[in-house]
């Protein structure tokens, strides 16, 4: 049937409500995590000018992976791919009237002009949490606080997803002593994050071409094996004290080999993982000193990091830990006896809203068996009947759509009776 | 300072948190109100293909008003200006799968390609609610009533917000009756939808070009002033008596003047407005029968609305009916005496959390002054002090910002202290 509908363009989601259902509860989350460490909610927009990435070394996304198009006025604008440039943006912008540190969070679209598969999408939703203002490693510690907190509160176990944590400024020393230039170490890093990506051998091809000698090669390998590396970075000593403050230890490593792909971090870099390894990374942040500066206010840095919507839901799926959304949003369903009976019961439906609990109603007089059918499809739990025995009465029945009891009460006990009834179908 | 910032797009806006809170205030009122007339949240991709906006009657927008632009493939994609063609399409494509009659709802943004002004930017956002699938003016009804308990649930008095109500088929009708020919009808909608947009002088100008005589002129003038008309019409009629159901009647009236710009209206069409007439139409909606088969499904009709999130604003601004959002979202700071003190403050902020208590921390030891000063500046109501005594006793220390009062309690009980004193601060 479907044959001649408009397609809807590739890499987008339509969210029927099942699918919204995870999307909203996601957010719900992210909102009671960043809230309870004291965030506060801000947006950017959605548009921003191709400046803003070109500004900064994300460059790599804007270029090559973005939508960039130029609008009716010849002004070359981008749907933004990541957060942080704007957040830089809206901090520099007001950089006099704001208090530091800042603690915010935000979650909305982005977009990516990549091949849409399995984990990736070309619009998707983003959780961005960011401290601005603290340069120390115990707002690093609290970042990565968060993100385990996080990973706690939707359900996921410390066997099945960790936090890998490691230091930019640790890795440039250490590249360092084994004798690679500075102008040579960015290289180094895409090497090293590019260690999962690519076969062992491209791999060692890929660093003979960066220049890079066979002991160096094995010094690098060697280096991102080392679980020990830690010890010997202050900040990375800093910050695993001050984790063990915040109840979560068990979620997080350190792991030698995470350099992230972004350019601009400059220490602490985490990322999140499944340890099934059946999935790209769930989320990835860290810290950056110069992006503020770079958009053209005065230097300040941050930590943050950016969870997208798409791997988590596939983990989460993955380990039936998602919550089902198939039900409809209203649990009781109103029915309709007869059309003499709309007003009345228009009115009994209404007086259940005005107490706060959720109704549909029947507006066509139909088969009472047909209305049952169609609030058993859209997930009601309880349909209410008002026929005339009942009006006269001043009674009304329910039936539990699920046992298929049905039992007749007075109109005044009807609010106090559906709040039990729906306490008790609530799942456990 | 500010001067080399990059700026951000035209017409768009960055939400700071204090804007953020409106917005996240609005759609928790959207939230709450669609759900009590058990609508279930769903949302479309922001970006369709240029097709699904020709294929239907919104043309005008879309050829005039949108962000249009070829992807990197060569597809021809536009930024939604509206979410009405998305959900045609969204129904077409499940059709056979849907349960009939539907009830959803979405919040998210759209951008049309116009001139900022007052009330008017080019990335906004908006409010859909839709029922699709009953035919009946009791379903129109529905979304009307709907709308009125919206604007009463965020504090609009009937004497400041109106919803006009006409039918676009009685409308037709009386057309007709006035020796009006079908094909001419459109543009006189048009004509009647400008009224308030025009001077009296450009109106009948542009009533004259369109062939119509001095005596259609003027009967079309006394037609859109004619309150009893809703008579005539046994849609409206019915409409009107139903949604004395719903306890929203006064914030409901009659307005023959009330077209709406989108030709896909076919019945019943609304708009709100505020009393004061110092803003255009707060929001608009009305049936459409034809948009579903219009992308490739099968006929099946539809009635909602949508509430774009800039008028309504100025209009609660300028009522002072929005509450006030400049605070922090942690109402309690927990400060550091000293960095002997961290691990310590840190697991008792960490015990609030657990306990549900939002709660920011002092990360840096620095003068408890200085962390006072902060607290506040944040919006903090409380700051917690965990002293050398206090640690020693097991106790801990809490300033109240407001009144600057000082109390220091056991550290067992401060997470039910803190409750009670949370809820003391709290604006009545």
């Amino acid at each position: 049937m479907a044959k001649n509908v408009i397609r809807s363009v590739k890499g987008t989601r339509d969210y029927y409500p099942e699918e919204m259902g995870v999307r909203t509860w996601l957010y719900q989350k992210m909102r009671k995590v960043s809230e309870s460490f004291g965030y506060s909610e801000y947006e950017g927009p959605l548009l921003e000018r191709f400046d803003l990435y070109v500004a900064k070394s994300s460059e790599e996304i804007v270029e090559k992976q973005s939508f960039v198009f130029e609008d009716r006025g010849g002004d070359r604008l981008t749907l933004r791919p990541e957060l942080t440039p704007t957040l830089a943006r809206m901090v520099a912008s007001r950089q006099n009237q704001l208090t530091f540190p800042l603690r915010w969070w935000s979650f909305g679209p982005f977009w990516r002009y990549e091949r849409p598969q399995k984990g990736r999408t070309r619009e998707f939703f983003q959780w961005n949490i960011d401290m601005v203002g603290d340069d120390s490693p115990e707002a690093d510690a609290e970042l990565v606080a968060i993100a385990a907190t996080f990973l706690r509160e939707v359900g996921l176990k410390p066997d099945e997803v960790q936090v890998m944590v490691n230091n930019r400024r640790l890795m440039d020393a250490q590249l360092g002593k084994m004798g690679i230039a500075p102008e040579a170490r960015p290289d180094v890093f895409n090497l090293i994050d590019r260690r999962d990506k690519l076969s062992q051998e491209s791999w060692t091809a890929y660093a003979g071409e960066l220049g890079l000698s066979p002991e160096q090669i094995e010094g690098i390998v060697a280096l991102i094996q080392n679980k020990d590396l830690w010890q010997e970075s202050p900040e990375l000593v800093r910050l695993f004290q001050t984790l063990s403050s915040y109840g979560i230890e068990e979620y997080v490593q350190f792991a030698p080999h995470i350099i992230r792909g972004l350019v601009y971090y400059t220490g602490t870099v985490f990322e999140a993982w499944d340890t099934s390894g059946e999935h790209r990374a769930i989320f990835g942040g860290g810290r950056y000193d110069n992006l503020v500066a770079d958009v053209g206010g005065d230097p300040v840095g941050g930590v943050g990091f950016a969870v997208g919507d798409l791997v988590l839901t596939l983990v989460l799926q993955d380990l039936n830990r998602l919550p089902d959304f198939s039900d409809s949003t209203a649990p009781v369903y109103f029915t309709l006896f007869d059309e003499a009976l709309l007003q009345t019961s228009l009115e009994l439906a209404n007086q259940l809203r005005e107490a706060g609990i959720r109704v549909s109603s029947q507006l066509q007089a139909d088969k009472l068996g047909k209305q049952f059918k169609y609030a058993d499809r859209i997930g009601a739990k309880v349909a209410l009947v008002l026929g005339p025995d009942e009006a006269t009465n001043q009674q009304i029945s329910y039936k539990n759509l699920k046992t298929g009891d049905q039992v007749t009460i007075a109109q005044q006990e009807m609010v106090e009776n559906l709040r039990q009834v729906l306490e008790a179908t609530k799942p456990s």
